[in-house]
């Protein structure tokens, strides 16, 4: 099946913002066994979608068409299409204008539904541009198609790189078709599409067999939503000492609905003397070893348990960067900390600039590292 | 002056890279003054190349084309375009396809040059898709033919709707034609690009007069940068409080390079106990308001400020939803506080859901409050 994505916006193509929607869609739509015959990008302007339509329609059965759906007077997809197709384009009561007679995708994140309709053989999907509006009703739509026809594989994974994990199937794997990789800053997700769906076990235990130890989830759900599940599981309670993430993994935890149930707080202490004040780190211990040390790391897991009377206390003191890298301990050096029930382990890490990039790798690495210990309980 | 983009590869289509060359160029056209009408990928095959140079040809003056230069057999581009065009295509010493006849621009950072040929009034730019090697390339094309940029204004704008924000400027400006607004979760960006340049400081002057309240910025920079030039030339110093964001505001501020030099720390109390422990907040202000109130919200920037010894303490408490809201409390409402050596002003918003959203338009709105009072200093 051949699929096509038009992206409309000023905006998009000025470069003004990027286009991140064709590329989760076109992912998405690689995963679920199309292949992306073209993606398209033009401005709101009538003449361009016409022509991109012009151009696109003949050559794919999915038409996928982003961006131009607002309220406001730019905003023209709607009609456009409406127009081309021989629809009737009307105001809804909120404002934005709506395709007659196409089946409404829900989008529980904003006003403005999908709209899918059927031209011959082809469908044609609409939806708004607000990236997360986008992936709400994209989600949807191709986890109809997905139930209804591929049998597919996933496997999230964590502390390995793209080559590395290839490197390892590739020696359990005479042939690897099938096989998607795709990296990001959080770890590199595995898709696999075998040509024959009655492998699909004997694959997933090979896979299994050989990249246990950096698989965290079989589906699409966050680091810090499979660890939540456990936690509440287990009863257990946790809080958070930060240093070179600077709120970023308390901010990760909360952002799974219910995790006040286990989160109890953090405490993120950029300067020396609020580690040793809120988390009693020892002044000694960051004299003689330093602020990014495996002993600091230790004591801000322990401490902040303490304060907070938890469980589990989780740490990270790094250098996030771009400044503050010695020969020693350079840009991307980070010690991160689990403190469970008395039983400290401290990992020593270096990760990539740029700092941002180091902030969401360690606070995701260190997520990882609390998912395999509670995994072993 | 018009330009197009196509970018060529498998991997471009699928999803398996970003394609980041095609972000680049059209953010350089535009700077540049073109107008990017549009932008294309098609997967390495000679039919769906063909269709592309027709779709775009006819609409465009310059049309850059990437990737699919290279010597390996799945590299068909420079010969289709030869063929397209009646030009010879030739092998060059290293492997790599020619084109015969085309002007050469230099590459310093890999082996296949920049070719541009000349189509009656169009240009034709062909450059390897290799990001660095694009780059090299680009850079020396584009500094060569362009100098001039084309003027135009920014503005980015929080607390404040699309919706409100085109009402407002529709009754200071008959024709909006150049108007082009951008709204994200973390407010409305506003650039506006005159028909007629000398227009500019006096279209300025009157977008000014009307969204003044609104504008945090006049370039493309984010309101926790903003903010943290106005601490640093301050000699201010700051800390965090939080509770719906659970570390967001924290993970903003730390996101800025050198933030460490006036950000002290933050504590993410999610708990009540957390709140009266380590932020001094009164047990009896919880029972008689409630946690998310307007006195805690006070209590807890004054309280953090305290802890860490700052000029000023920061503080949210509210609701992030998806459970938790009542009639009277519902999800999404959020108390803010800024608290700046002695003085404390709270305001109360009801931000929509979902949870990720009301997290981050909070942080973000709590941000501009502190900008609002650092201006006014």
């Amino acid at each position: 099946m051949k699929a096509g994505i038009i992206a409309i916006g000023d905006e998009v193509v000025s470069g003004d913002v990027v286009d991140t929607n064709t590329l989760y869609i076109s992912r998405k739509l690689t995963a679920s066994g199309y292949t992306v015959k073209l993606r398209i990008q033009v401005p709101d302007q009538r003449e361009g979608i016409i022509r991109a339509l012009d151009y696109s329609l003949p050559r794919v059965d999915l038409l996928i068409i982003t961006g131009g759906l607002g309220p406001t007077g730019d905003d023209i997809t709607t009609c456009v299409i409406a127009e081309y197709f021989g629809f009737e384009c009307m105001q809804s009561e909120k404002g934005y204008m709506l395709l007659k007679g196409a089946e409404e995708i829900e989008n529980d994140v904003g006003m403005i539904p999908g709209m899918l309709i059927k031209i011959d053989n082809r469908e044609l999907l609409l939806m708004p541009g607000v990236p997360e509006e986008m992936k709400n009703i994209f989600d949807r739509f191709i986890s109809r198609i997905f139930t209804s026809r591929t049998p597919h594989l996933t496997f999230r994974t964590c502390g390995i790189t793209e080559r590395m994990l290839h490197e390892i199937l590739s020696s359990v794997f005479q042939d690897m078709k099938g096989f998607h990789f795709y990296p990001s800053w959080r770890g590199v997700d595995l898709k696999i599409m075998p040509d024959n769906p009655e492998e699909i076990q004997n694959i997933r235990e090979r896979v299994i067999g050989a990249i246990e130890d950096y698989v965290y989830a079989e589906e699409d759900i966050e680091i810090e939503e499979v660890v939540g599940k456990m936690l509440r599981k287990g009863g257990y309670t946790i809080s958070v000492a930060e240093s070179c993430t600077g709120g970023l993994v308390a901010s990760l935890i909360t952002d799974v609905p219910g995790s006040s149930n286990y989160f109890m707080g953090g405490i993120t202490a950029y300067s020396n003397d609020a580690k040793i004040k809120l988390l009693n780190v020892s002044p000694e211990n960051i004299k003689k070893y330093g602020a990014v040390s495996e002993q600091v790391a230790e004591e801000m897991a322990e401490g902040v348990a303490k304060v907070f009377k938890t469980d589990i206390g989780i740490s990270t003191t790094g250098i996030a960067g771009p400044t503050g890298g010695t020969p020693e301990k350079p840009v991307g050096l980070v010690y991160m900390g689990v403190h469970i029930n008395g039983e400290t382990i401290v990992e020593r890490r270096i990760f990539r600039p740029p700092r941002g990039r180091v902030k969401i790798e360690s606070s995701t690495y260190l997520l990882f590292m609390l998912y395999r210990r509670l995994k072993k309980k």
